[in-house]
């Protein structure tokens, strides 16, 4: 019903069974109860009260996965830090939340000293900075040390873990902001246990799975994991970020069972030329996220990996798993006639999840017929609680009690879903409406072309038209009229760019996602495209 | 977060995969959607409303499984009878929840007819009256037929499902009084939902699970794995009521992997001659619950059964999984040598299932300490909504935010909880808590012994004193102060009977359970002991 429950579950059932194991670091589920109650204990004893919200800001590994269950032990709120923000951004994080404290990886520390002027002190904001360094690389002694305060805790006998409701919020998990502010999203015990629980079945964990934390833990994809991994007693293991040898390299050493990677990683980790070296008979499952898998790379991760795949759709907002494709489904996709229907659901993002309702809505929110595009609207106990601060847009988010995810998607005869575009990316032109992802599609079919954006700018005529950004590989030419001719190879007329502008890079947002309303803003005079 | 939930994914995704074999009948999930669709719609044609009440008569077979989940659909609640009920507690039961209609299985019509008479028609009560017969016996001409309800909610095109929320009751359980009136759980979706959840992940529940209904469909022990098979889309087969052999012989014939059995029934099972002639490699999984599996039991099953076995302990109010003791420690215990203490974990019920905290206490709700005796509460998303129109009760049952289950247990120092008695049994005398359960295990010890119950009876000095009611072997004879020296062999002075009284046979609920406040309403003029 809460975190709480599995780490006091396992402190009593699997006191001695590994927990963690971090290089050096290694010990049992009893000794990660009493290292986060007396870290804990100890942020207490400093100020912390529940209800606070602590920010953090660390690379992969054991601390991480302890911060998300002290924090919520005291009742405080933890607002993981994406590591790739600007430092404009991690102040609008900490202030946006208010954090009064902050956990920070040495590494990190001259990141901090950037966006530390721009913190809100005289709002009490991140009074506390605790200062963590991997084993064996102690932290300056001047700082307030990380395994100090977990020592120190000890001391605090008369500390008590907070009364926690299924209702109360574990973390802040501030949303990439591709299309708007970046926005905090609330999510509570009862959505990420209701997430654990939902994943943890068809993944068939037990207490006897080994995970492997690649994905940064800081993202919701990863977050998620270490709480479902955790309720089950599993093994919880680290790259303190994604490498493509070393990912290879843990999975031999630590005999991993499970890891979570994005498409693009697994791409690389089947490109090392040594793959065959390595003794990966361990694994059992990647899960994947973020796009589909492409054919070429499920065909060479069969002849070089002994695993299963399966890939979900999700986002924040729904802690996040929504849809989920099986291994099953992808084999008998991949065994069909190259070009017959049945190989189309290696595009597919799968099918709800256990307790899930997904239904593809018009803009007055009925549901649209079979093989018709609408809004992805969810309803599942894993659906936030709400985004921090932010009543009106919270409203208009989880509006008639399901969560509008702003992504359009077709169903199929069968059930399955397709993710199509995000809703504020699609182009209304002459009113026909136009997806920017299948424009981009065509766009990558032109040889020069190294990343490509497609946005709606205003059209006296069209209302909007469809315009085009480029960035050309290195080393490479290519015309406007050569690009656009191009595209109509693949697409209809109207959807063919009119214009097509170059630029050296794309601006992103810390995930690495195309930010398209920097893009439109110069084209917009209210900084937002209206659709539908 | 819906019973609908499931069965709308299983009709999508998993459209023609076998949901039920019973006998001839053989349908897939779509089929058992447009059938409990149907049956929904003609029910609600009929004048069944969201929130009326509809109780349901019948043994198990597909049409129990129809109507766990077409009551529900038009918001509807379910009120499972007890097929052994005397025809007082069947109208107790249908007045008390007042239910609109019933369906009624043939073979119980004689039943009905009985305590049609005492039903308060004038207040609306089972207006509506369903006759259901297997395929290939038809009901009475003149009777509403259950399949020509199912078919004629095919025209009924305008029906919709209820709206329905996960706090919704689905059910009406009505305990087996044996502690006091028979009162009626309200078990919701989430209650439900929550249960199916945290038991599928230990026990591997697939789509391809074969599950066998031997336990009565209308007891929580079998409605649960009702819900949580039907969750996964496995396939569900029945035995109308247990018999060792039909036991066998279904295994055999539907391949069935996972089965619910009481100890009772599987030693019945394992008593059978012929067991060695029957094929029943497929079975995976028995679980078992209401008290431990004898030992000798246990090793007799390693032998003629090729699968694992899970105890468990729970309630109606829980819906019922509270604790559960795995099969690789009761492999442990039958391993360690004889009367090692290792050994005594076959007592045990094992721990708390996923998500779900035990707490023993005192009478002032303050946690016991290791090895003492203590009242189980219990807090979870399956504990029961509470008692239908017993708000006071309800608040007694459900105080502090925790379930009081009546239940005295012990936890030992690795977190192993061990039922010792029910608090409303424990005798009180000369200041001294005595046991009924270990008084009666001493009982039980003297040859002649068939049935004992010991309960505590008005003693001017020492409060209460112990006293034992016996039912003796057929054939068999002994004196009170013979089964009172073979106790003294056993237990504690204090503990052994003062008077032992002879009965020809014992009070039983409709469960099979002894009714204690029956015994004791001679000799306590309110009917009730008070203790503690």
């Amino acid at each position: 019903m809460t975190l709480l429950t599995h780490i006091k579950h396992n402190a009593q059932y699997l006191p001695a069974k590994l927990a963690v194991s971090d290089g050096p670091v290694k010990y049992g589920w009893s000794e990660f109860d009493t290292r986060t109650r007396n870290l804990a204990a100890s942020l207490a004893s400093r100020g912390v009260k529940k209800g606070n919200r602590v920010g953090v800001l660390m690379s992969n590994g054991y601390a991480y996965l302890e911060a998300y269950y002290a924090i919520p032990r005291l009742g405080a709120i933890i607002v993981p830090l994406n590591i790739r923000y600007a430092p404009a951004e991690f102040s609008f994080a900490i202030n946006d939340s208010g954090a009064v404290a902050l956990l920070v990886e040495d590494t990190f520390w001259p990141l901090y000293e950037k966006f530390a002027p721009q913190l809100e002190t005289a709002q009490q904001v991140a009074q506390l900075v605790v200062r963590y360094n991997r084993p064996g690389q102690p932290v300056p002694e001047d700082a307030l040390d990380y395994e100090t305060l977990v020592r120190e805790g000890a001391a605090e006998t008369a500390y008590q873990d907070a009364e926690i409701d299924e209702e109360d919020v574990v973390g802040l998990f501030y949303t990439g902001g591709t299309t708007g502010r970046s926005k905090g999203v609330m999510l509570t015990h009862k959505n990420l246990t209701h997430n654990a629980l939902i994943t943890v079945i068809p993944g068939q964990v037990t207490s006897r799975t080994v995970y492997c934390h690649v994905a940064p833990m800081f993202h919701i994809a990863d977050a998620a994991p270490a709480i479902s991994y955790t309720m089950m007693g599993a093994c919880h293991t680290f790259l303190p970020k994604f490498d493509a040898q070393k990912a290879l390299e843990i999975i031999e050493r630590e005999r991993v069972n499970h890891i979570g990677l994005v498409p693009t990683m697994i791409n690389l980790m089947l490109q090392v030329p040594t793959i065959k070296d390595y003794d990966l008979s361990s694994l059992e499952l990647i899960f994947s996220g973020g796009s589909p898998t492409p054919v070429e790379v499920l065909r060479k991760m069969r002849q070089l990996l002994p695993c299963k795949l399966r890939q979900g759709y999700g986002m924040t907002e729904s802690s996040p798993t929504i849809t989920v494709l099986d291994w099953e489904d992808m084999l008998r996709a991949m065994e069909a006639p190259p070009d017959s229907p049945a190989t189309r659901l290696l595009g597919s993002c799968g099918v709800p999840g256990i307790n899930i309702e997904v239904r593809l809505v018009d803009s007055l929110d009925r549901e649209v017929p079979v093989g018709e595009i609408g809004e992805v609207t969810v309803k599942a106990p894993n659906v936030m609680k709400g985004y921090w601060n932010l009543p009106q847009e919270t409203a208009t988010a989880l509006r008639n009690g399901w969560l509008h995810t702003g992504d359009l998607a077709i169903k199929d005869e069968n059930g399955y879903f397709y993710i199509v575009d995000r809703k504020k990316d699609m182009i209304i032109s002459g009113g026909e409406n136009i997806y920017s992802a299948e424009v981009e599609n065509a766009l990558y079919c032109h040889p020069a072309v190294l990343e490509a954006a497609v946005i709606g700018v205003p059209d006296p005529k069209w209302g909007e038209r469809v315009h085009a950004v480029v960035v050309l590989k290195p080393g490479w030419e290519a015309t406007e009229a050569e690009i656009i001719a191009r595209c109509r190879e693949f697409i209809s007329g109207y959807k063919v760019p009119k214009s097509v502008e170059f630029v050296s890079e794309m601006p992103k947002s810390g995930a690495g996602k195309i930010l398209k309303r920097n893009l439109r803003d110069k084209y917009w005079q209210s900084g937002l495209v209206q659709v539908s």
